[in-house]
This record gives C-alpha cells, structure tokens and sequence, in this order.
C-alpha cells in the first residue's frame, strides 16, 4: 500500500525523477463529473520548477495526458490513469550521486532498504513524483467544489524567521498567486523573496511553514479513532517531501493556554450551531464541525546546497560531496499546491466516506 | 477501516465508555512469541486513571484478558482477542450530556454524523477507547524488543510553559516513572505537578508536550511516499484524543535553520554508516537510517473543566453547561503510555511491512 | 487481512475452538439499525451442532453477546463487537490430534506454516470459527433486509447422488427449515436423511451441494474487474471450511450451451428491463442486474471418520489415526446459515461500496 | 479497491476498450528481480487476438512498455507501471451499441450503476482490460520462478462437450502450446479446433472449461478463514470476464465421495510429508500442503454472436442487435494466459504474505 493513498478516493502514484515518467492512477471517483486535461494542467503549472527566479530552474512542460476513465469530458467512476512524460532527464548532471549518498537526502536510507536505487535525480524519492499527486488532487478539488462546494487553499505562512500574518477565514487564491513566493501578506512577501535570493546567492537554502485552509467541509467527515480527520491529514502532509511537522487549529501554541482559555463555545448562530471561537481548526473528535478547517505543515529547509559536505560513499567510506547545476533554495512555493492537492485527497475520500456509511 | 490500523501488523479497537467492554483484536502478529496477560497489564495499570493525585479518580482495574490467539503462552499467528470489561458505569453522572454538547468535545459532531450518540462517558469518544490500543501497543513492543531489540519510550516534555530538557538518546523508563507526571527532568516535574494542582484547585486544566523515542530500529523500515515512517507516525499521534501536532526531528524548530546548518553529515563510525547530528530525528525519505526516532506530540488542554460554560442542546438551542464530578485537569501522564503504543503499532507493522518486500 | 472481509461492511473474526471463546468485530455498520441478541441469536441456533439426529451432539448454547456498538437498541456506527463463550471444551477427547495430524484436515499446513498448533478441538481450523461469521451475518442479513428489502437464504441441494429440485424464485424459508437436512424439497430431503443415518452407522461421511440465493438485489451492485459480485461471492464461499466449488447462474453446466442457447434476451416487463431466462445468475459483468442471484456451493465429505487412516505425526514419522467421539457425517445443513452468512457480508459490503461512489 | 488486486503484491489495472491504451501498476514487487519487456512481452503475444484462425481477428501489437520502477534491468522496489497503447481504435464499428444493450454483456449494468457507458468496444468491460493482468501477471510469474521455483500453467481441458484428459502434476508448456486451442490432448484439441471453426460458421459461438496448475509451491502459503489460497484463487478466476465457475481438487465432482473415499493419507515419502492422493489439490485448511495446486475454471459461451437477438435500447424500449465485424467464438485459448496471470498474482501475493508473518 505504500504508493497508494485513500480508502475510497484512492490514488497510486508511480514514477521516478528519470525514466518513461510520472503518473498516477485514481480510483473511485464518482461517474459523471466533468473532467479534462484542462482542469489538471493548471495545478502542474503552479508545482512546475522554473516559473521564478526563485525556484529551480529544471525545464519540463509537465504535460498531463488522461489515458482512461473519462468519456466525452465526463468520469467514467474506472480508474483514471494520468500521464506525465519526462523530459529533462539528465543523469549526467547526477554521475556523482551514483557513488555517494547526498546528507539529508533519502539516497542512503533507499540503498540499505532496496539494495538498489535509481541515483540519477534521485529516482523514485525525487520531488518529481508529487507530479501524479498534484495531478490526482485536482481531480478531488474539482469533485470537492462542484459537489460540495468546498474550497482548498495553501499558502506560505513562514520563511525562516519572516512570518506572514493570514486569516484562514478570508484569505484567496488571488492573494496568494499574487506574488511568486505564494504569500498572501506582500509587505512580508517581498521580505521573503530577498531572503530566498540571498541564500541562492550563498548557495544555501530555507524552509519554512505552509498554512492549508479547507473552508465549506460540512459538519460530520471525518472518523473517530485511527482515521481521525486531522489524523488523515498529518499522514497526507508528512508524506510530502521535505515535511517535519503538522499542527491544527490551536496547535503547538495551544499546548500554553488552559481550558478555559482554549474552549470553543457553542452558539446558535442565524439557526447553525457555530463556535465562537475555532482552536479546534474546524475538526472535533476527529470529525468536521463545519467551521474553516486550517493547519501549519513545517517543511526543513532544502538539503542540496552549492556546499561541500561530509559524506559517504556506497562503500561506506568517509568522503566529501558538493552540490552542482541546479539549486533550488526554497521548496515552498511549489509546495503550495503539493499541500492544497493532499488536502483534497484527504477530504474527497472522507467525503465518500461518510457518504457510505451516514448518508 | 476507520477502527483499524496497521497494514500487516493490525488493530481493531471496539467499546464505549459505558457498556460490555473495550478490547482489540490484533491480527498478523507472528506465531511463537511468548505472551501472555502478564505482558500487558503493566502497561494498561499505567494508563489507568487514578493512580496519583494528578489524575482523574475513575476507580476501574482495567484488567485484560486474552480470549483467543495464544496458546500455552506462545502466540498461534491467529487473531488475538483482547477485552478489558468496563466495572466503573455511572451514566446518571452524565445525564446532563445527554441533551448538551460539552463545548470541545465531539459530542456534537457525534451526533451530526451519525444521528445517534451513546452519550454515557462520551462513548467511543472517550479516552476509554485507548484501553485496546494501549493493550495492543503492549504485543507490539514485546515483538519489537524480542525481535529486532527496540526500545520504545515517551514522556512529558512540556506542560504549559514549563519545558524540561531531554536528551532522546539517554532518557530511560526508571527515569520517567520516577514522578507522577513522567517527566524525567525532576526539577522541572516537581513545578509541573504544582502547576497541575493548582489548575485541579481552579476547576481548570493544562495542555503540554509528550516526546516520544524509538532507540535501536535497524535501517530500512518505513516505506516512501505515502506510508513514511513520519507520516505513519503522525497520523498515529493525531489519532490520539486531544493531540492537536506532531513533529519529527528537528520539527518546526527547523524551519528557521538554513540548509548548511540543518543538514545531517555520514560518517563512517566504528564500520557503521551514522549522521554526526541527527535533525532527521532518525528518518530520511520516509524510511529509518538507524539512528534514535524522536518526535513531539501537542496536547490542547483538556476540555472537561469545572466552569460554567457557554454551549447549545440537542435542539440546538443556546443554554450553558458546567462540568461535574471527576476532574481530570491533566491527561499528559496518562497519555504518555499511548504514545508508545501507537509507537510501537506503527513500527511493529513497518518492520513486518520492510521484511515482507525486502528481506 | 486475513481475518477480515469486506471493504466497507467489514468484519473480523477471532477464536480458537478450545479458549476464551469465539467473536467478530462488525465495523462499517451504518448507525441507527434496529439491533439487539434477539437478531443474532436466532442464526446461530440454525448453525449450531446437536440441533437433530444428523449431526454432531456438541453441547454447546452459543449464547450471543453484543458487547459494544449498540445503544439503547440501534446501532451506533461504531464497532459492534460479538462475543460467544466456549462451554464445551474437552482437551482430552483430542489428545491424540496433538502428536498426529489428521488427514484431510488443517493440521499438518497450520504446523508447517506457524510452527505452532492449538490442536484441541483443531484451534482455529475449527468451524467453530464461523460462529463469528454467523454473528456478523446477522447484522448483514438484518441491515440489507430492512433498508433494501433483500432477501437471503440459501438450502441443501444435493448428497453425494442424490439431487433435490429447487426454484431459486420461489424457494422459502420455511421449506428449508421443514427437515433437518434444510432440503426444500420433501421426498428427497427423506432420501437424504436416510442416506445420512447410514453414513454414520457406517462410520463414514458425505459430501454435497449447498444452493445460495439473493432475490431482490437492486441492478447496479458489484463492481468491474476484481471486485465482481461474483469474484467476491466465490471468495467467500471458498473460504468456508471444506468447501471446494462455486458456480453461478448456468455454472458448469452452461459450458455445454451455445451463445445461442446461452443468452439471456433482455425485455422490458412491466416498465422494468428484466431478462427473459436468467442464466447470468443476476450477475452481467460483476454488477448485479435485478434478476435473482443464484450460485451453487460444493462441500466434500467430512474429513473426520471412525476409521484407522494412514497419516504421519508431528516428527513426520508414518503412523496411524481413528476418529473417536463425536461424529457429524454431514456438514451441509449447519453450513447453510454459513452460506447465509457469507452472502449477506458480500452483498451488505457491494451495497455500501456502489452507495459510497455511485448513489 | 474495485480496481486492484492482493494485499502485498498488488496490481491495479485500468484503461478502456478505447482510449489511451490500458495498463497497470505493480506495487510490492521486492527490489532486485531481473525484468525488461522482454519478460512480459511473449505473455501478451500467448493473450493477443489475431493469433490464429479461430480466435478474433482484432489486429493491435499489443507492445508493452515500462514506463517506471526498474533500473538497468532490475526492479527498483517502487512500483512498476505498466502501458499498452490502444491502436485498433474502430468506434463506427460499435455504432449501433451506443444506444442498445447486447444480451449477457456488461452494457445495460454498467449504463445502471454508473448512469454513464464508454460504449465503444465495451469500455471498460472489455477483454482487453485483461492486458494490464497478464502484463502484471509475468511480473508474478518471474518473482515465482526465480525466486522459489514454482511453475504455473493452464490450458484448456472442455469445450463443449469435448473433454481433454490432462494430468496435472505432468503437463508443460511445449504439450500446451503444440496447437491453437491450447489443449495438451492433441486428438481432443484436433476436435475442438472443428467444433470451435463450425460454431464460426454457424455465428455462433462456444464456452468451456481451463485447468490451471501450480507447481512447486512449499507448504504453508495460504491464510486461514478469509484469505484462504482458493478462496483467493476462487476470486481471481470469477473476476475474469465470461467466468462462471470454480472448482479445485475433486470439487463438484467430490461430493459424490464418501470421507473413507476421499481422504487423502499423509505418508513420509523421502522425507518429506506428501499425500498419497491429492483430492485436496494442493490446499488444506486453505494453505498449501505441498502438492501440486489444480483447479477449473467454467466459461460460459461468448455473448457476441452473428445472430438477431432480442434486447431493450438505452431509453429501455423493446428492439433487437445483430453483432457484426468481428467474431470470436471462442475466447478459451486466449483466457489461457489470464487464468495464469491471475494465479500468478495470488501466488506472488500469498509468498509474500506468508514471508511476512511467519518467515
């Protein structure tokens, strides 16, 4: 089950960084939603490396192909298979990784675990493969928001100690592609740009907090126990690349206050039980309670570096290993929409669910 | 799924608060393992409430018993029943939960999903329902410490903002049993366990911190993409009640660091391949590179407290509720053995999963 | 997964013929079903040994305990645990199965696999372990009869030679239940009967057919490819103990046939499209089309006689072994409500799955 | 899950009749196994129409290509896509069933369930989703070979009423392959080749039954109760598409036997555990015993014909469907390689379930 995701929505995804490509199949996705090419590539556009000075400047077009489950623009409720060929392979730019395992990365822990691995991009452990995610997460958002109307965003929260302030509850999608580092506060966006420009100019790297926003989620998705809402959505957030950590609602911060302080009341408001407050992010007892559901996701910062470091080879012998050609010294805004897509594939498969078994 | 966890190593948690019981059957675990009630109960006696002045008063033995799966003190490879009975039933004492909502609870999202609500206790959403996992957590550190000799541990890092110092590599069990609120800092303990009492004398309650450790797990477990060892490990803890975050390693503390000061260097010590810092906190790429799992897990203060509280009925008319009876101001303590637990499930299942494909 | 069925009906299983009992745990039920004891027990009666002359005298109740998932008479949504003791255990009567394995039987595959065997009574090889399946079927049988009006039985078809004629239409319940051989067909079902009582005179055992039937299955259940109503039909009737075919609609039978002759014409009858003939068994392509399901079960002798047989023991050395004590000769009438049981969990499952994606 | 196969060795397969193509995702397959499209080729070439005169005439190449998971060569341990282009793409062809409904197909269930219908060719419910399997399959078949020398096969044993006489412990490969009905009985197959060729003449068409074998596999592969080996088995055969039936060992043939009759003794033979006859086939207590794994599988006649026939049109009305083009009377030679495949799925799966627990 390791390459798939979801109980009812399921996704699988496949691919490594070099090779025929990337690409996942979703299964069970209701019949007779609209569904083109055109309706996917967009969200492949926003994770694209090269669309700003600040990120990576690895040239693919990233275009999806929709190899089956639809008919006349419509799902069939067969599995979609999605396809992204692979275009800028170039294992030359990574003859050194073949002999030495990069700190931080998963080069080693793959070695010890397969006794093989693709070294050129790093093969299966590459960002490339949140392609098929993001590609199979626009398929849930749009089932999410003709069906239930419910709206998915992500955005930059934090950039090494450049913290942006966001209301969860009015943020949109227009403040947040309106600059190229996804932050939707400017005065501290354009901050954020220069720090990221001025570690690429050190040949260093950042990490940073993304905030993930579901807004309309009815009350009652979710489940009690082990497959909690919040619960579903830690594992989706620390499956990306790069991820160290999840909180929701209150989170880290809520752990200071008392009771008291961090109880949301109940209230009748306009004939909708609301809470005055939302410590809880929109999430009680693992299920949805219709407020905005909203969570920080903490991504280190980027391993490779234009720096020499102490490493090993794959004899294990002591060695040094210096990052060339690219660099990409901030993941985050092309995890933006890595977080929104994950989001989604938590909430559709919730949503079909509950629909199952309450509905 | 939604009461089941694991892939291999597996476990189905039944029971409410009030009624016939709370058990688990854990299916998978390997045949020959010697196990019998004696392994399990010391961990369920501390889970238990009642045990010290900090916690709550529930009077119940909590005693398990195995009804199937073993035999002559080995495990048979078949599932394993395990029923703990409920003794301590007092629903009159919840009669005014019956037609409120306690705010922070999920007795309303409860009952929007299903309509129905076995409002004695909270029900399934009681913290009762960790008596299974906690007793299946015990079959899975036996198997991890007899099989592949690793230690599981966790406890109190933080309550409020009392923070203790603990280093993950070094702390033992003796350490942390040594206080009521297992923290293994004892300066510290001893302000915490004020702390707590004066919230108790309040009518309040507290939230905090619990660290978990898993020390001696080989290289290899855990699997890429969506099942990372982290993302399993997360979900885990989000699935505990009350936790609202979870972080690994170097965690959101991180995200501040650059990548030069952050990464991990190889080296090759005394013939094994280890990092010289470890803010992977133990995983790399989703899989385990042998050195000590360490992570944190955020605790939202407890919700039943003993103040009139604003809130709506089952009419969803506004009306106010305060809480009586038993005043549990601090789970911490408590939740510091399903820490391990959820631990232990999680890499029970990844090692059996990481034998499965790849030994 | 071994012990558990269904993806969103699901059920697992536990217990050992000898130990605390036998059980299932019913996750995925949809709340507010009527249930209590008073559903379940009634099946387990049918299944239950020393019920008429023809089969074996264990003496055991099999009283029923619903222990969680319930509350005040409906159905929580959450797991219904089942719990039924074991009364009747003689580990002596059994004494020489722990040095011997017993042909045709469990033994010898349950010592190679786990190294380990719970020989009394044959452990979990037992069809004591569908007592769980019984249980749960209860809930299946209850739940498809009340929200979809389904209807579920299944009867004796054939022993050894002898064959009854039965009109999947229009058999009933109380044809089946008129005889001890649970044959809807009077005159044969006195063959039967005799043929029984001679076989065990003569210290021997037979073998038959077991006729499975749902009528009132809406069109659209089941789904493509893996998943086919009659994939998963077949699955769970192989896996009942000593079962050894499945055919449905025309079967093996229909193999003799032409397309020609082998189509079922479709008419539309009454504004509803109904098939003329139903050799397809209610089944097109996996998913149910409204006409009655129909599949037939085969059962080999039973493996236990009251003969000296050849067999080797447990350090592999040729020995020999003579059945004592109890003997059933026929199996088939206490496997009908097993038949039952198992065709209601795939159909309660197929109704949750096409709700889920397609409704 | 509709759309994937096994629990540790899992395929999910999709595509259309027409469309991208079709395919599938191996996921689980161990890291290191020596695979190219050379080892999957010639298994869709056994499946590919075309291949002699009395099969379809359909003319694609059916070329597959390994678009990830492998590395010069060798498997990665990551999954393993799997895509065949579509190339004999003739809607026109099927113009008359976008609006009626062919007698025993999947057309009038599918247009129920999901209210929409790929209509050219079947979609979804065409044979040519089996492609992905058998691609998937040789996968399966190669881990089994290499790794502990098991040996599957099939062939066709009836058709009609003309019946091969077939051993299963000494049937290869070179007997199978030596004619175009794939029936290692060169007379029968010399009469079934006639039969096959007048039913052409006739328009008509013919159904049969395929035995399937495996050999070489060790005791103890197999799970109890659910996930029996030939409740696995039994799944795998119904899920292909024109199945009706399953039998292994004796079977329905069995239960004409009395126990005395159809025991099978246990003997030491060489040191070993072997059974004198082998009327369980190869499975007790569903797990292998060693000996050598037989089964049949029932077709029913292929539901295209050249003749009218009387069906209802999608707005349900009375009306009649002539098949045209193409006509395969016999899809039993072809179905050959699927029921290998499919044994070889559950085979892999069950190895590698059996390492993980108790290995």
């Amino acid at each position: 089950m390791a390459n798939t995701f979801g109980q009812l929505f399921r996704v699988t995804t496949w691919g490594e960084s070099h090779g025929g490509g990337v690409g996942a199949v979703v299964d069970g996705c209701p019949p007779r939603v609209p569904l083109t090419e055109a309706d996917i590539q967009p969200e492949l556009d926003r994770r694209r490396p090269g669309q700003s000075a600040i990120v990576t400047p690895r040239q693919e077009s990233d275009t999806v192909q929709i190899l089956s489950g639809t008919f006349e623009g419509l799902t069939l409720g067969t599995p979609i298979a999605l396809w992204v060929k692979n275009e800028d392979a170039r294992p030359e730019a990574y003859a050194e990784m073949a002999t030495k395992f990069r700190p931080s990365h998963a080069d080693y822990t793959y070695h010890v675990k397969y006794g093989i691995r693709a070294w050129p991009g790093g093969g299966r452990s590459s960002a490339r493969e949140t392609v098929g995610r993001v590609a199979a997460g626009a398929i849930a958002k749009k089932l999410l928001r003709t069906r239930w109307g419910v709206e998915i965003l992500a955005c930059v929260l934090q950039v090494q100690d450049l913290c942006a302030a966001v209301d969860p509850d009015k943020v949109t999608l227009a403040d947040i592609e309106a600059n190229p580092v996804r932050c939707p506060d400017p005065a501290v966006a354009e901050q954020m740009i220069r720090l990221i420009e001025q570690r690429r100019a050190e040949g260093d790297s950042v990490g940073g907090i993304i905030l993930g926003v579901a807004r309309g989620v009815p009350p009652g998705w979710g489940e009690p126990v082990f497959d909690r809402l919040e619960a579903d959505l830690a594992k989706a957030m620390l499956s990306l690349p790069a991820s160290k950590g999840f909180d929701i609602g209150s989170g880290f911060a809520g752990v200071r206050l008392t009771g008291r302080e961090h109880n949301d009341p109940f209230r009748n408001i306009g004939g909708r039980v609301r809470t005055v407050t939302n410590r809880s992010g929109g999430v009680q007892g693992g299920i949805s309670n219709g407020e905005t559901i909203y969570f920080r996701v903490a991504f280190k910062p980027v391993a490779t570096i234009m720096h020499e470091q102490e490493t090993v080879d794959v004899h294990f012998q002591n060695t040094t290993l210096k990052g060339r050609g690219r660099h990409d010294p901030c993941v985050l805004p092309r995890a933006v929409p890595m977080v929104e897509a994950m989001t989604a594939l938590v909430l559709a498969d919730h949503a079909l669910r509950h629909h199952a078994q309450c509905e």
